[in-house]
């Protein structure tokens, strides 16, 4: 029973179709009917005009969006623990040719103004010091916590105030829509550009760069190519993302995920390390207790010596959901 | 009637099938079973150690593999119409972070001792001077040539006696093995590193770089997470790689492809460019006469104002190839 | 008897005073009042607007002045043996972030608007070929020729035509400024950024970036301080820039260095390989001439296995000079 | 009375006769007989085989050593207000290609091998996380504190044990020399690579970067070149080194200037941040006092709100230091 990771989840069979029904001969790289079609479906989606490029990884999406944002000399700022700073190997110095991250605290991984401005104000407007371009927040955050359209509309209004752009990291896009219940561009707000995930919610390999700021676009299709991320049946990564979003599967995916997640919190109130919000649950839990269940068959991380993580995927099987909580319950 | 590219070729059933199978939850990344399979497969293969990294792209492949061959101050010699030159965006100098590409000539496209040495010995060995590191040649070249078990090996000698690295970008791999019809070690000689190429011959999004130099394999681990290129489902990229090995269906592909390509060539002795020993078709042809085809239904490339390129697939119907081969003649 | 390098010759002693001069506390970097000086200099000498950073070298100057015009993911042309391409050791690759250099023919190292198309032209607007951004021009050229008002006029109006940059590498501007007879702003003409070369001259250490796209100046202060080349004793550097444009003291230097080589040139009328407009004579020269005249005292480069390269400087001797002429003529 | 920087010091009158005496004809860049003693004259001073290069800054001197001890994937591990990582404008990851800095803790800008375990041993041996590869100390430290012989070799016993390199940032290595008695090979330890720095302390604008690993040297020399850091006039910088060993200058001037802060520590025992090792004096002061200072002709930096810092110089004159004792005990 896996609650490893979300990226050890099935592909969807809506995926799997299109995939099927995009395998005849059309333009190679991004010239295929599918990939012409993202803008407009992205412009839908959020009700505003937007230009999107498709890339294998999120990895990739988050620091070709920055790449946009930030010079080489440059800083993005960034929560201490954000995926781009923790777990993608230094990628944003070598997109970025060296630009640094500088990084701020917050409650849940998630950033404030505040902590913020702890971190952007007394760096000194001169040469000596990396100046930021931008900042990154992560939506829901490393720890499955979402920020409210307040809380990005505050921080949306520092970057703007400071002169910074702003980036969101959206590997779980869809869970903090799903867990919000609000429009997909009221979960975003007013973001420079967002990295909308799609493998870890039933896609193979294809996540979406959703630029609002068209024109910045142009020029990251040059860095995607330069990146070796222009992959040439890209006919493939499109039909993926476009059959996510088609029906909504995306948010139904989300739902399930974030549910099965929330069964299981309900059952460790004690034990929960940050409010569930999305599909991840961070459980205090001994080593004994982690021995426990996993002698009973449940597969998933340690984080540090006394806590576990727990991930939810869109095909969790409610079974295993209810085994897990059970099993929790009896610890 | 498709002869713009073999990256407009379906995906082959049995790499379907393959992809399919593998849509079972497992390790995320590289660390799931396929994966894990793919050195003892190439070992086998190649008939000597070497350890493999999948990647979704030829850049990618072409430009990790050379960033373990030359330093950032460094330069890799390679002809002058070779992909990493004329068609990767430049993404050498990103992956090398700066290493030059040095410009050779020779006939369709293939290098040559002597060209090499044109290049490389003029270089004053002194700082002033970006320095050769490693040799790139291409294995079938861009005009689909092929280079011959001794050719490779004379210009391994150079490499050796130059104190260079040697790369083969095999996007074209097994076409070229399939027109010398000699081992997958022949053909690829004494290379340190071969990008091996299936996204053209049946594969969806796959490549394999493989690495002679076993250690140097492992730096190049993380510099493919930070260049984006660690697909969180990786599985389904070694499943590819894996159904294009089983039952040497990778040779026959090639083969297919060649054949196609062979019987196009049979029918335009006097029209061809280079010596057509792969799927790629190169032919001086008037304007009129591109007109006169692409009316009766084929679709291909001008080479420039007097030629066109027609490339081949593994899935090339043979009545369109007839039919090609009948409207050249006529023409 | 030096003919080797104008980077042998001596400091002027007129530089010496005014770095004596300066050392006196004042603020570090580039606060100090000799480097607050330096826009209205060059404003001056240049009769339009343009913002001066001093920096060491002429590889430093010439790959931040290149840094402002054109992005990681594109393209600087420049004549096939310019500096930058044979001599700076890959630094615009890593000052541009793995940038490429095109290269363009033309005769005495000095390229022309239908060079420079033959390279900018044929490339494709696609994401696959690396763009063009700007163009770098040397003034003198490598082999001591100098484009005329008219020339410049034409190239940057090609440069317009193609929305390239236009940079000019002034390492001998003094020369070629002295041969043209014309005002500094004649001879630079309409480019975007100057290295106006001092080192050469009679400075020990200071080259001045001068950008005619003030705004540009801002963002290459922080790539200046990230290079390491913001001295924090930069009062030193300001004032041999000064000094030499006292008095004209830059001009007077060049047109004795230029004399020397006009009174070399003029005994080896038959011998030269391009002509001599600036402090360069290239010769034909065979091995046993060479040995002549070193065994009679000179020292200079070979260029090649048949010819010399000999170049003179602000303090070259007149009776060396003449020797060196008498020596030519009697060979 | 200037105490606000090191950097303001005037130079000294040895290495302005030095650098006169240079001003003779020599070969250009590094190949001059003074540059080419520097390997001798520093294997003398620390007793051990060295290879030394000369640069004009710190910040250069800091990365091309840095660059040698890791790669652009790697990270390199340094107190959190060390001067790489806070005033050098993100050259660190330009030097090295994107390279990052991890933060350690510590007492006076000081390191310890606790601190630096509690940022190195977290980090998992995987693909997704930056892995360090070297550590980066400052001696004497951002606050002026000195590591003692037995500090640095377990700083450098643990590097061995995590297999990193080690680097010694010496701006004000002569300082800590000086505050130590020891030999310079003591003060330095086992480190593979020192800055020392000599334009704080009566240089005009050279240090020298020294490679105890001799071989890693080579490869700097090219990356010297090609980050514009190579002069031309070479002679000069080489000419100011040497003059600071001769005689041992470079001991006497640090004693000196530590001299003139223990004059000032003397009479502000209640107010001194951190222990004055070196020559540098952090105080507690308000607002108010350091406009009474101010106001009675001092010049000096504040360190934030209620602190300022004062610098003392190899030329301090005996006077203004007396007085500013003075001053201060009279607050």
């Amino acid at each position: 029973m896996q609650f490893t990771s979300d990226n050890a989840a099935a592909v969807h069979p809506s995926v799997w179709k299109a995939m099927m029904a995009a395998d005849a001969p059309d333009a190679p790289y991004d010239g295929d009917a599918l990939s012409r079609r993202l803008d407009a479906a992205f412009t839908d989606l959020f009700e505003r005009e937007c230009a999107v490029l498709w890339v294998a990884t999120g990895t990739a999406a988050n620091c070709l969006a920055l790449a946009a944002l930030a010079p080489p000399h440059g800083a993005v700022v960034c929560h201490r623990e954000a995926h781009i700073e923790m777990d993608e190997a230094g990628a944003p110095g070598f997109f970025l040719h060296g630009a640094k991250l500088l990084l701020a605290d917050g409650e849940s991984a998630k950033v404030t103004p505040q902590t913020l401005a702890a971190v952007v104000d007394p760096i000194r407007d001169d040469v000596h010091q990396v100046q930021p371009h931008a900042i990154s927040i992560t939506q829901a955050s490393e720890y499955g916590c979402v920020y409210r359209p307040a809380e990005v509309a505050a921080i949306a209004a520092f970057a703007r105030s400071r002169k910074l752009g702003l980036h969101m990291d959206g590997a779980r896009f869809a869970n903090a829509v799903a867990h919000l219940g609000c429009s997909p561009a009221e979960a975003a707000g007013d973001v420079d550009a967002l990295s909308f995930g799609f493998v870890k919610n039933g896609a193979m390999g294809a996540e979406a760069i959703v630029f609002f700021d068209v024109e910045a676009a142009r020029t990251i299709r040059y860095r995607r190519k330069r990146a070796g991320h222009l992959q040439s049946k890209g006919r493939f990564m499109a039909a993926q993302i476009l059959a996510m979003l088609e029906g909504d599967l995306w948010i139904a995916n989300a739902r399930a995920a974030n549910a099965a997640a929330a069964g299981i919190a309900a059952s460790a109130r004690d034990r929960l390390l940050h409010p569930v919000e999305a599909n991840e649950v961070f459980l205090t839990c001994t080593l004994a207790e982690r021995e426990a269940l996993r002698a009973a068959g449940f597969a998933f991380y340690d984080w540090g010596p006394d806590a576990a993580r727990l991930v939810t995927s869109w095909d969790a099987q409610a079974e295993h959901v209810a085994a897990l909580a059970a099993a929790i319950a009896g610890l």
